[in-house]
């Protein structure tokens, strides 16, 4: 089986810096599959990356290697890691980026085994290595020697944890969760921080409000379908989050709100 | 050799939804080759990717799989269909995304074969089911298992016929073909759904006028470079339709027109 | 090892002319790797392509097969080339689309060798032609003829040389070096066509200015780390050209500078 790298940038689709990894990943590894996870991240967003990482790379097959290149401290001390969790492989600045991809893991399998090195075996770099690019001169070459079948053990030391990003997580005090959008997606509608475990926490039966902004909806919903065109309606994403979303419509525009807008639930 | 599918979707490029997706299917298949056909579909647009299915995947080999995930009904009642038309698979929701593929193959060959499954074999699904992410959690694996063998046949009960969106085709009435625009290339250049067939029953040696909004050309041309720079210009395009184009501009932006402006031959 | 194919465009992504060169691609050479390079380059921008293939394209893997369709001649009588240039392939338009690529490999090595073919052998054409979409029926099945072995010289005659575009270049007078804006990256970054090689003709230890538009700064640094958030920096890009940067911010916005802005290093 060919082994799989996946490749996640702020670069923008279309940018030569994609385009340039690409090239020397495939000179070392020609037979390597390249998926393509996002161009689009926005500029030196780490946290919108390191969602995307949690929300979609544990659905890969055990063994495939996600290189990440979010790196907004390209050229100062940080460190680039390669880390194994739960079966998912990655290589990325240690700059949070793995926050919750690791978080998840421990919540649903308190002993998962997480194994980091630090990337220091410069034989395996393009040189000479640039000061502002180390996604073309030490993580794609890297990436092609992983999955030619070099040890981690090989890349450098061991480290004994990840920098780690707090993550603003929903709140309940009393009869109310206090969240935020975290996500905005291509339909218009709003993911929030407030999770499915959380809400199973309000009393069976109750009637709950949703206030966005100064916007504010009744009940839970299935699916869009269950309620009308152009309503606000609040329903559980497939993500497992709070999800507030106008049917047929984009919440984004209707309601002008962003990501770190507040949302409550209150009953 | 490794079998292909390709992906459509409205989810946006770099969308996590996509990459959701790729995930799925490639953990239950995970030498299949993907292959992504469009993930800028505009939001709930199923006429857009109709056109796009119908003017690309004839194109591929013959067994290609198309996986096209536009699906405003998500969490409705609406079917989920794998359909094979004239040696193209595909699995979508069973909205209309297939009218056009389905009406060009019938109008090429009357008697193509057209098999309709409706996907009900719960046991492939990905578990448990989300209410508003049918992409990732039925098409997809669906998909994969189609493209590890699975016989079409034990995905769920026949159909006889697929939901048909009706198609606005150009009229002729005395000397007019009367039709509309119908998509915008990235150049700008406006393609109608007045077909080459039409254009051919104008007498031979008749000078026709073009007439789009309030602007007018004369004559129907091969390409771009038989009129000067900043000329209207009307031709046939790569799909076999009147294309109106301005020489080395944007007739989109210099015309001012969009997607259902009514387009007029006369002669 | 399957061959691989890099796909360059000006068609926007998600854009159904990919999709359809995609599908004939595929239909001839059913085990070609597909590699996208960029469907962002905007429409009929030649240089900006030439830049990119000039960037990118010889980190890829020796017979590596580029199609690039940026091709504001269609139709007219511009000649598609098959190039083979320095263990690179190539199957363009010969409309300049390849002279930075031709430029810096003869700088590096003057003897370097160039093969040059004239495509004209119709019967491996997509049939019939259109005058507008060369892309689908010529270069794809060309391209897929060759990644299945056809030798070049079957396409057609050889050709001496190929077009070439006048490229800007920096120059240097007395203690100045003047030159402009080429490009300018995702984050806002902005790409002269001031060379490493020319900056090390400064004498030693000479302070230098970099002035652009308005705008000026002095000094030139490694990285972006080296100056606080928020400053104007010069530093030489990961693509050996003098860079200009706004610490943590966006040069473009921040400067209102676009491509084909002047910039002047004095000393």
């Amino acid at each position: 089986m060919p082994s799989i790298i996946t490749l996640t940038t702020d670069f923008g689709v279309g940018s030569p810096y994609v385009a340039a990894m690409k090239g020397v990943l495939l000179s070392i590894a020609p037979e390597t599959r390249l998926i393509y996870l996002s161009h689009t991240i926005r500029p030196q967003q780490v946290r919108q990356a390191a969602l995307l990482l949690a929300d979609t790379t544990p659905l890969f097959p055990t063994g495939s290697l996600h290189v990440v290149v979010v790196d907004p401290g390209v050229g100062t001390s940080r460190a680039i890691v390669f880390a194994e969790i739960d079966g998912q492989r990655y290589i990325c600045p240690d700059n949070g980026l793995l926050s919750l991809v690791q978080k998840r893991a421990r919540l649903a399998k308190p002993d998962v085994p997480i194994m980091i090195r630090h990337i220091t075996s410069e034989q395996y770099f393009r040189q000479p290595v640039s000061s502002t690019f180390h996604g073309r001169d030490i993580m794609a070459p890297i990436a092609a020697h992983i999955s030619l079948g070099l040890a981690p053990e090989a890349l450098g030391p061991p480290l004994e944890a990840l920098q780690e990003l707090t993550w603003p997580g929903a709140v309940k005090v009393a009869n109310r969760l206090t969240g935020e959008i975290i996500a905005i997606d291509s339909f218009g509608n709003l993911l929030t921080n407030i999770t499915r475990s959380q809400l199973e926490e309000v009393p069976t039966g109750t009637e709950v409000g949703i206030f966005c902004d100064e916007h504010e909806t009744r009940g839970i919903f299935s699916t869009y379908a269950d309620q009308p065109a152009m309503t606000l309606i609040a329903l559980i994403s497939s993500g497992d989050q709070l999800e507030l979303a106008i049917v047929d419509d984009s919440a984004e525009t209707m309601l002008g709100v962003g990501v770190g807008a507040p949302v409550e639930v209150r009953w």
